[in-house]
């Protein structure tokens, strides 16, 4: 029902993939890219990406991120992020395309449109 | 529906942030995704990430992972990161795979093989 | 048993409270210093302290830590993150000594002697 | 100097850290609490902290923060960090109390009142 079958003959994130592998495996860092190093690596990526947008107040946030200055940190944090999870997907023979889209169908029923209309979570249930 | 074959010449994030960005609309939860609000989500779901892995040891961390109760249990809290770095991404107009290439690229000059080989960051420099 | 009356007359913590009060006062910062900012700072905070120890074997944890530098960079880090958590505690009028008391006493009931002997937290049971 | 001999008569943290050692022994759960695995538990419980104010405006925090059901889950989120902040101080001998007013020290001269005032921080400049 999400990927029925017409996936593309190789994966897209293959290739993002390979250049990570390749640049840890020259540096020779997989003994450290254990999974639970790299939870942390994306926590604390994700913590600079936070810093960022501390001090910002919500209506100042859109603004603040079309900066160029800013954008372009963003951008580097946001890629530490996203090169931390996907090296914890290849250790752990995660594929994040197929991770997203069975998520996207446990949020469908989580959240039906009706009832989830303009709604963010409420105390005691998470919304994602 | 999700991908319909026209995979690595285009951006193989695009089909995944086109669903995303159809699920939120749905729901009317574009006023929630600001780029701050969407920067707490990221940390917020890269917390129960790391919560998963908190007291396993590093040297059970492969095998924790390979457990199928467990590899369920990381593969929905990586889609759940990946879900809100996307939105991210669509809110602030960042294309996420020239982010990563961008930043690999910094690396690349930050880390030279030599002299990173087998070494993990030191006291006052960031390794990512 | 946890808080058997004899707390001292004045609580502890509000000297170090009324001086970060102060500080942020003189600077102006009040405005920055809502509670969603501040549970932003705690979360930064954390990722900063997260990534000292993200590529550290548990085995040489501890030793790493003993290290003159390292222990100077963790509690300048473990610092911020009080820091973020008092202002935060402030800002809402919590006591975060009886937070703390209250929450042991959630946890005694939640993680009987017996039964939590020796064992981390299990799936779909999370322990703090 | 900036505790210039009016310190209360015992530190408001150990009595808490007395009490929290004996949770912890009484589990036998010092295997679990090293430096390493106590810094995820503080950014995995940051990440709940975060979680509760992520979909809240800047504007409607002080307010959402008030109502009686919000703060008692503030309270039991910020005191699940000071828990894990408190086991990690101990595990590593540092004075919880000291590192707050050395940091405040460090952060006086940084943040010079007259060019902070009013001021967050700025790009490549961090606040904490």
């Amino acid at each position: 029902m999400t990927d029925s079958g017409n996936s593309p003959p190789s994966d897209p994130f293959d290739a993002l993939i390979r250049e990570l592998r390749a640049f840890a495996a020259e540096r020779e860092w997989a003994k450290f890219h254990d999974p639970k190093n790299l939870s942390m690596a994306v926590a604390s990526e994700a913590g600079e990406l936070v810093a960022i947008l501390r001090w910002i107040r919500n209506e100042e946030a859109d603004a603040f991120a079309r900066d160029p200055e800013n954008h372009a940190r963003l951008k580097a944090e946001i890629a530490d992020v996203a090169i931390s999870l996907l090296l914890l997907c290849d250790r752990t023979s995660i594929d994040l395309r197929q991770a997203i889209l069975d998520k996207l169908e446990v949020n469908r029923r989580n959240y039906p449109v009706e009832s989830s209309r303009g709604r963010s979570d409420r105390p005691g249930r998470s919304r994602s």
